[in-house]
Parts: structure tokens; sequence; C-alpha cells
């Protein structure tokens, strides 16, 4: 706790240095909205609450405004689990903790008795009845208000994803059909193929394709990077910023003015790429893939959910993703290839759980000093040492640990977009319940499951013991838990507010080559990696619920920190990259669902082990309803989620006629990318796709 | 041997006879082709073979013009099958069976050689490992061709498909799709929320719409029956036939002319529809459901495949199905009654299986007689005589199996009507699938794993030990194997051809009322509980082939005989009610992957068994290759019989002009209904239609 506070102070008084506002708040600097330079003031090294007080303030509505329904869906993550841990507190504390209670006020006594509430032995059977009301009562209810409060959020959600669909401009994207598996023809060029096929299967909703192709890599890099660079300077107000050194790190040289210097560089690479465009079109690499726009948002989604060819695997279609959230790198063409691709990225994952869950066993060894001595007798000696005792007992498990687990993300990441994914969302999407998969299994099983590696794979494979063996490990392991939940929390609420890694770049920089970053980028939220870890802790909640009350108010002020600390960031650090428009609810709602059911695995586990088969047969409906009423949700909002209703489609078509502009401003993208009309509509689109877009 | 030979010759005698036409070809019967009354000669009381010339002669097009894709679907079964096991049969017998030839030459001592193959104990290590390679060759042949044919087959089942779609006139139900779960408003009617609705959204390609309504359930009934009578009249052709006694069964009174008798009492129900459609619209009860046409295939596939509605359980579209399949006594507009009676007829289902592994246990515990006795001490005195007990342990169990396994096919069929299915098609489809669990499960696991039920379902959740189970229990029953083959294939051929039932009932007729049964029905093939059989065979002989090559010649004869029985079925017998256009391929392809797997399974449990982990893990990538192939598959080909696609549906639209007839000759059903214009195209629709189909 009073870490926690420490950590808040220091969080205020450094977010309040204006040399710190573009790590603190770069959003806030992109838009223009901080004071990049304040006065100095005894003011700004005290610690206050103000910052608090603006996350808590602005209301869902400010949150969609900035953040998207993204933003908003990951807030509603928070109050969701406020509501349910705070109800789930209240009857763990106040019915369940006291009918368990013997005596003792310490906490370590607290669980302790909690989890040995159920031991028949010494209880008469009267009071054990009782009890075991008790516990029942607490499921059911707990399970019940959990359904309706998901069934509700799930609800709230569809039908914002359905505004947010209704009220949005129309974007490219909603016209847009990305065509991939086009069967070439000898002798059709690719374009007059896919035209003819569309004016022939959609003749009154076909608009115009855009091919897709290879350009070199030096101009395609050159173009990107000095179009930032300009849009940048011309964005930063004072021109004076705008004159540099040139020379070694910008410290020697004569001044010069960047705009143009970059402007006179931008035309030189159009020319030239105009100059290949129009000399050695044959030359250039044609993907058979090509982006088809449609005359309406309906038209679109006919034409993708209809089946094209006769042959499944030819003329591919899926929705056109954002222009910003194009990512080229491992596109690819071919149906068989990606298919290919999915099967690698699958063993692979295998292996990098294999791998961790080795890592996690030597770890695990580390804690026994005498298993590490008989396996490196040279150690003996050095292991005497009580310090260096205690640091390897103590320390150097949680830090390997946490070092492979920072590693697993990043890798994650890699593995999603191998599977050849085309838009950034789409792989943080599958990111996301990978990563969801990783930590439910290592940061729950792996370490609830203390054994050697083939232990726990034989655990899967002999389901019968699944609920007895939970039911005498997890209560078993309740101190590690609280322990976790502590650790982690704390770890990861420092670093994601306090943002250790990019305070310490920012001041390296300042220090060693006494240049401000001009460069600075504002980061996006890594939803993949923040989701699982949020949930992590929804599942420590529910499992712990009836075992252990006393961890609950631990995460309820988990809950509140993290709604604070993420509605600060939302607000003032990240800016999203890309827009999914709430698709990261149903992977919340399945693995809320998930943590559900292993509730009721564990308490049919503890009854049969107390051995009391009518209350284990008693709990058997439970998750039978959790899961028919998870069904229920799959059929009733998850459409939503995946696909447009000609309702929505026809919606819009009806305003199209208003919001027309945009639509066209983009499609004809070669057109303007020829005439250098490097507006902000069109260029991010066509500059971040690597193999670009030309006609 | 001897008893198929006799069965073949009763049965070519029984056909022959004149009285028995309509049991042995009622087909040819309704369609004029077969001779009702011959002259009486000695031929025709001698056994020939020239129904099989005649099953044998026409090519796979005449069949398709005869019975439809589904008949050359379910004979490719049969190709295919003899393809795999002429393979399997020739590597079986002269590669495997003389690598584990000890000595001796009965069939006996053959099987049992066989199922010992791999007994280290009394080999040379350089034998055994000739011996190892021999089975793991013939494992890998085996797979790779069977999976090369299942491609092959399965491509080509597929191009048949859409040749087919391509080929068929345009007809009301490619057209048409059913709208389920309207939602209703006050104020509205049912019809105009469907137009308002449809106009709405599908402006371009909306034609025309019919409500459900329920009408009485008497008249309904009688005008079915007095319909199909006056069908049935006017198309035999001797008017003679046509008058009848009236009075007791037709024996006496005075005779009328049926065909004016039937047509009066028509125009009278006729009337009295007209009647209470006028008079009493507002008391016939609407269903929210409604038959909704568009003016193209293409245009009916669009608005299939979006999701109509922002709510995904409103406004919910399938194909309608075709008017002769339609299905009406579980129609269910409801989504959420749909859902529960689907979760229903789960439960019974489960329920089903534990009843008959019930009786399987007790038909097992007949066997032993001593068991019997102490169960139930009166019968002691009884059992000690040999007629009754060996009648008892022989015959009574594959008497009651018999008894019961018959019973189990329209259970199941009406399991899948209770799913609320609208068509005949999709509910054999269903009970097929359902059919298939239920036969591999007890006639090839119940059979082999014997032992309490309890002892079933624990080996279910034990996956660990599943391998080396099968690989010992399934060598200790090549006998009951071998003598099932015998006893189901001969028993279900005989039934099958000679009709048994059918029979009787034909002679009962004949003797007792002295009256032709003026009202046969040409029976349609039971595709849900015909396949499933044959699969088993597929699957027996799959897990045999390592074990025991010696059963597959007999395997091989069950595919010869079952093959030239079923044509000659399909064209003489049994007339198509429906037509899926080969949907059932899917099904035989999964089922026999299920096989290949199982035989993979087997061959790894028999390598661990015998204490060879080199060849068990050999084995794995096997069952890991096919299902990868069977997950091409599924991508490749299962949209092919899922959907179709644009190209498909735009081939059509080019056609159109010429065949519109039948299209609107059958849209405005209900117009044709009030003027009484009851032509074959349009009045079976209608009439099937038990909440008929009204405007």
């Amino acid at each position: 706790m009073r870490i926690t506070v420490l950590f808040f102070a220091l969080y205020s008084v450094l977010r309040k240095q204006s040399c710190n506002v573009k790590v603190y708040a770069p959003r806030l600097v992109a838009e223009g909205r901080a004071r990049l330079r304040g006065r100095f003031s005894i003011e700004t090294l005290l610690p206050s609450a103000g910052w608090v007080r603006r996350a808590w303030q602005p209301t869902e509505e400010d949150l969609y405004n900035s953040c998207g329904l993204d933003g908003v869906v990951f807030s509603r993550i928070f109050v969701f689990s406020l509501r349910v841990f705070s109800l789930a507190a209240i009857i763990g504390i106040f019915v369940l903790l006291p009918t368990g209670m013997v005596g003792g006020n310490e906490l370590h006594e607290k669980l302790h008795v909690c989890s040995h509430l159920l031991d028949v032995s010494n209880q008469t059977p009267m009071e054990f009845v009782g009890r075991l009301w008790c516990h029942f009562s607490a499921a059911y209810i707990i399970t019940g208000v959990m359904c309706y409060l998901l069934y509700a959020e799930y609800k709230y959600i569809a039908e914002k994803r359905i505004a947010y669909f209704n009220a949005s401009k129309p974007q490219p994207q909603h016209f847009t059909v990305l065509v991939r598996d086009i069967p070439l023809h000898a002798g059709n060029s690719l374009s007059d193929t896919v035209e003819a096929f569309f004016t022939e299967y959609h003749p009154s909703d076909y608009l115009s394709h855009s091919v897709l192709i290879t350009k070199r890599k030096l101009e395609k890099c050159s173009l990107v990077k000095v179009y930032r660079k300009l849009t940048h300077l011309k964005s930063t107000s004072s021109s004076s910023q705008n004159q540099n050194h040139s020379g070694f790190f910008g410290m020697f040289g004569k001044r010069v003015d960047l705009v143009r210097d970059y402007s006179k560089k931008l035309e030189d690479i159009e020319q030239n790429v105009r100059l290949v465009q129009s000399d050695s079109r044959r030359e250039l690499k044609f993907f058979p893939a090509a982006f088809v726009s449609f005359k309406s948002r309906y038209g679109a989604a006919k034409a993708l959910h209809i089946q094209q060819s006769v042959n499944p695997t030819e003329w591919v279609t899926e929705w056109a993703p954002e222009p910003r959230d194009v990512y080229w790198p491992f596109f690819s063409t071919s149906f068989m290839q990606r298919w290919i691709s999915k099967l690698i990225v699958f063993v692979a994952s295998v292996l990098l759980v294999i791998l961790f869950l080795l890592v996690v066993a030597f770890v695990q060894s580390l804690t026994y000093l005498e298993e590490l001595e008989a396996l490196f007798p040279f150690l003996g000696k050095i292991l005497k040492i009580t310090v260096i005792s205690q640091v390897v007992t103590g320390y150097l498990p949680s830090l390997i640990l946490h070092l492979v687990a920072a590693l697993v993300p990043p890798i994650v990441k890699l593995f999603s977009a191998m599977q050849g994914y085309v838009a950034v969302s789409q792989i943080e999407k599958s990111a996301c319940k990978k990563m969801l998969l990783f930590t439910i299994w290592f940061l729950f099983f792996a370490n609830v499951l203390t054994g050697s590696v083939t232990s726990e794979i034989e655990f899967l494979f002999d389901p019968k013991t699944i609920p007895s063996r939970l039911a005498v490990a997890v209560p078993a392991q309740v101190h590690i838990c609280l322990h976790q939940i502590n650790d982690i929390g704390r770890s990861f609420y420092a670093q994601e507010s306090i943002r250790f890694s990019r305070l310490h770049f920012s001041l390296l920089m300042w220090h060693c080559c006494r240049r401000k970053d001009d460069k600075f980028e504002i980061p996006s939220i890594p939803y993949y990696s923040e989701i699982p870890r949020i949930l992590l802790f929804v599942l420590l909640g529910l499992t712990y619920f009836l075992l252990a009350p006393m961890i609950l108010p631990f995460i309820l002020v988990f809950f509140c920190i993290g709604y604070i600390i993420y509605r600060n960031q939302l607000l003032d650090v990240y800016q999203p990259k890309y827009d999914t428009g709430g698709r990261f609810w149903p992977v919340v709602h399945n693995s809320t669902i998930f943590s559900l059911v292993l509730m009721h695995i564990i308490a049919v586990g503890i009854f049969g082990v107390k051995k009391l088969p009518v209350a284990a047969i008693l709990i058997v409906p439970l998750p039978v309803l959790t899961l028919l009423f998870n069904d229920y949700c799959r059929k009733r909002f998850l459409p939503v989620f995946r696909k447009f209703s000609a309702e929505v489609c026809s919606y819009f078509a009806r305003s199209i006629a208003f919001f027309y502009w945009p639509f066209f401003s983009w499609i004809p993208a070669s057109h303007c990318y020829s005439e250098c009309r490097l507006s902000w509509q069109t260029a991010p689109y066509h500059l971040a796709t690597a193999p670009g877009c030309l006609l």
C-alpha cells in the first residue's frame, strides 16, 4: 500500500515537469493541448492528485470521442469487473468469511481458515449443512449476477457498435473489399481480369479497383520516411525549430531549412517513381490481389458475403482494412501459403509453450536450493552466502519470469502477423487471444500446478482428475496468488504509468545528445497484451472467490487503480492507431465465461475432495447453464461483431449522398498519387501500404 | 456363401412373379414401364441372373437421370470402397498375411495368427524389423491411396454438383428464401411488414412473398388425401380400375366412378376453404414466417447470405426447401423455440445412448448363463433345458439387438425432425449424422469394448489409454466382427432386396381382402439409415486392415453384392422424394477420415502394447497428416456443398429468360390455389405444406 502511494506521488511529480511532457502526455503535445514549457515553481515539485480528478472526470462520451469504441470497451472491462467484484467482496467478506471464521485476526490465518472452510471433521452436521448452503448460494448468486451483467454489457456494447457504425462518416474501408487469390489467365492482364469478373457478377454495385504491385524497396522506404518528416515539420508551429545543424548528430555543420530540404527530397523521389511507373510498368511485379470498391456500403457487404468463385480458394474476399491499419510485411496472396503459415504458427506456438514450460520448471527449481546444489555441485559454496541465496531464491525467479514474460507479447504478435492478416487490428486481436491462452496457462495453471513439464501435460490428458487436482492445488497456492496480485499489479501499473523505458530514453537523449527528439511518436495502446493481464485478475478473483474471499479486496483495489491509470493513459498518452469498433469485447466475454466455468469446476472438485457427492452434483447444473447462456450470447450478439447487417448497411446507403466526397477522394488513390496530391485523406493509406496500391 | 446364392435365386424367382411386381418394381409400375400381368410360363419359376445384368448395365448418367445426384453419390460410396478395399485386400493377403504366416490353413488360425503378428517374443530381431517395415509401409500406402481417392472423389462430386446446378431448370426453391422470426409491430399486418422490409432493403431483387398461415386441420387433411387419390386415379390408364364397390372393404355395394366421386369431394372442400378464406381471414392464425421470392437466383443468394436485421435472431433466412420436400409438423418460427428444442434433442439423444447401452449390457449378460441364473434364480430350471439355453445364449442376444437396432432409425429421425428443420432432406441429413454416431458407437465400440456401461463411459474420459485399450480389444474381437459382417450383411441385403415386410403385406392384402392395394406408394430410399450401415463396413475394413487382413475379402464381397443390389433398388424400387444435390458426400468423407484416424490410433496402440515406442512414434505423423488433408478438403470443397457462389448463380441468371415460366407458375401459389388450378407444378408444394402458403 505504501509503495502504491509512493508511486502515485512520484508520478504526479514527474508528470508536472515540463521536460517530461512528451513522455507523460505525448498525445496532448501532438494535439497542441499541452504547454511545452511552463514556468518553474515550487508547486511542480509537490505531489498532487489533480491528474486523478482529470482522469476521473471525462464521461464515456469523451472517451469515445477521444479513443474510439475500443477505448470505451477497454474501460468497460474495469467497470464490469468493479461491479462484479464489489458484490463478490461483500458476499465473500460478510457472508463466507464469518461462516469459516474460527479465530485469529491475521490475514495469514484468515486465508488458511478459508481454504479449510469445508473441513467436515471438526464440525457438527448442522453447522456443516449451513455452511454448505452458504457456499452454494454464493456460487449460484455470483454466477447469476455475472451472467446478467455480461448480458447487459454485451448488449450495451453491441448497441454502441451499431450506433457507432451508423454515426460514422463514410470511410473508404466500408466500400472496399480486398480480393486475394485472383486466378491468372495467360493473355489477360490482372487488372482486366478483375474488372471483367466484377463487371460480370456485380454489375450494379462495382465501382473501381486497384491492383497491388510491389515497388522497389528503397524508393518506398525513403518516400514514407521523407513524407512523415515533412508532415511533422509542417505541423509544428514555430519555423525556428525547423532549422537544424547538418552533420554528425546534428551538432556540427551549417543550418538548413528542414521543410524546404525535405520537400525537395520528396519531389525528387516522386519524380523518380513517376518515371518508373511510366517507363517500366512491365518490370513491376503484380500481386494477384486487388482492392475492389463498390458504389455503396451495401454493395460491398453483398459482394463480401457471397462466395465469388466456384472454387472457394479463388477470389477470396474480406473487408479492406482502414488505410492507417494496413500491414504488408507478411501479406500473402496465395490460399495455400496462408494455410501453411497458419500451421507453422500453430507448431511454433506449441514449441513456445514447451520452451516457456521449461523455463518455468527451471525457475521453480531455483526456489529449492538443495536441488540446485545437487545439480551443480560447484555452486555449493557460493550459495552458502546468505545474500546470494536470498537473491537466488527470492528475487531471481521473479526476475527471470518477468523478463521472459516480457518477451512473450512481441513473439506472439509476430506469430499472429505471420498468419497472413492484412491489418494490424486483426493481428492484435489474434495476438490477444493467443496471449490470453498463454497468460491463463502460465500465470494460473503453471503456478498452481507446480510440477514437472510432463505432469502438467499429463494433467490435460486426464480430464477426470482435473476438478480434484485443481481443488487440491488452488487453495494451497493462495499465498503465491496474493503475492502475484501485489507483484504483478504494482510493477505493471508502475511500468504503465511512469513509463520507465520511455523516461530513460528521453533523459538519455536530453543529456547525451542535447537535442530534443523531434520524431517522437505517439504510442498506441497495446490492447493485445493489456487485456489478457486484466482478465487474469478476473480469473484469479473468481477462482478464489469461494476459497479465499480475503483476496477480493485486493483485486478490487487493483481494478480501482487500473481504472484511473488507464483512463489517464487513454486520454493523455495513447492515440489509437486503428478502430475495430469494439471487437475485443467477445474475447473478454469468452474469457470471463471460462473463468466462471473454472470456478464451478473447482467447486465440484472441492466438494468431491471433501467427500460430499450431493454438493458436487448440485453444482454441476451451474457450468451447464453458464455454457448455455454463453451459447445464447454467441447466437444473439456475436454476429453483430462479425458482420454488418442489411439494416445497418442500408441505413447508411440513405445518407451517402451527403458524405460522398471523402469516398471519392480516396478511391482513385493512384490518381492522387501520380498528381502528388498527398493530402492527409489519401496519402497515409497509400504510403503505409508497402506494395502500394496502384491502378 | 450358400445362403447368399440361395437368396439371390429366391429373389430372382420372386421378382419374376407378376403379382409381386408392385413389391419389386413399384417405380417401374408407377412410370408405366412394367408389365402388370404377364403370361405364366415355366421360365418364371427358374432363377436367373438377368436382373443382375440389368442392374449392372446402366451408366452413371442413367443413374443420375433416374435418381438425381444423391443416387449417384450413394453408388459412388460403393465404387470408392471397392477401389480402396481391392488394393487393401491385395496388400493384406499377399504382403501382410505371408509375413505373419506360421502354418495352418484354416481361416480360424489365420485370423489368430494375424492378430499376433507383431508378437516380438518368438521372432528374431531381423525378422521382426522386416515385418515392422511391412506393416508400416502398408499403413502409409493405404493412407496415401485413400487420401488420393477421397480427394478425387470429393472433386468429382463437387464438379458434378456444380454441373447439376448449372444444368437444372429454374426451380422455385432457387428463387425463394424462407424467412422466420419476423418481428411483429402492432398496427401493421404481417404481410405489410414483410413487404416493407424487403422493398426497403432489397429493392432491386425483391419480387413477392407468401405469409404462412394455419388452416383447420380437418380441411387440410381431407384436402391432401382427396387430392392424392385423385392424382393417382387420373394417372392410372384403364378406367375400369377406377370403379369400385362401395361398402365394407370394397366387397359389397354398388360400383361408383371413383374419379367423379373424388373430384366432387375436392370441389366441395375447395369451396369450403375459399369461404373460410374470404369470410374469416381474421380468424386464421398467421405465423411470423414467410416465403420471400426474388427476381433472380443471384438476388435470393445475396439476400440469404447477408444478415438481415441488426438483431441476428430476427429475420432469420434460409433457402426455401423443394416444394415436395417440405415438412411442417415441427415447424417453428421462434428462434428461442428452435434453440431450446435443439437442446432437448441433444439431451434425449444422450438418454437414448444410455438406454441402448443398458440394453447392450443386458444382452451381453445373456451370453453368460451363470450370471443370469444368479440374477434370476427362478430361471435356473428352465435354462437347464438345452434348447432353451442355446436359444438364449445364441439366438436371443442377436434378435434383441436387431430389434432394438431397427427401432433406432425412426427414433433418430424423429429427434432430427424435432430440431425444427423445415425439409425432409435436412432432417434426413441430420439423422444420417446421428445414425453414424450411433452405429459406430454401438456396433463398433460397444461390441469391441465389452464391459459395463460405466467402463465404456470411463473409456471416453481417459484419452491416454484409448490407443492401448483399442489395441488390446480390437484383435480379440475378430470373430465377433467377422460374424457381424456375415450376419448384418446378409440379413440386411436380404431385407433390402426381398422386402419381406412389403411382400407379406402385399400377400395379406391379396388373400384376405381380395383387392389390389390401389394406393400403393413408391418408397423413397432412406439414405439416413443406409449410408451409416455401409460406412460401418468401411470402418471395420480399415480398423482390421493391419490386424486381420483375412477380413478384407469378405468386406469386398459385401461391397460387390451391395453395389448390384442397390443399383437395382435405385432403378426399380425407390423414387427419390427430394434432391439434395449430393450433400451426403461430406458426411461420407468425414466418416472415412474418422475411420482412417481410428486405424492409426489402433496402430499406435499395437506398437505401444508390443513395447515398440519407435514404431509408435513413427506412426504419429500419419493421423496428423490425414487431419491436415481433411482440413484442406474442408476449405477446398465443403463450401461448394454449403452455398452457391456468385459464378454459379450468375451462370443461371443469364439463362433465366428462357426458363422463366415454371417460376412464375409457382410463385403466386395462392393464386393457383384459389383458382383451383391444382397442376402438378404448384399443388404438391401447396398441399404438402400443412400450415399452407397463402398470400
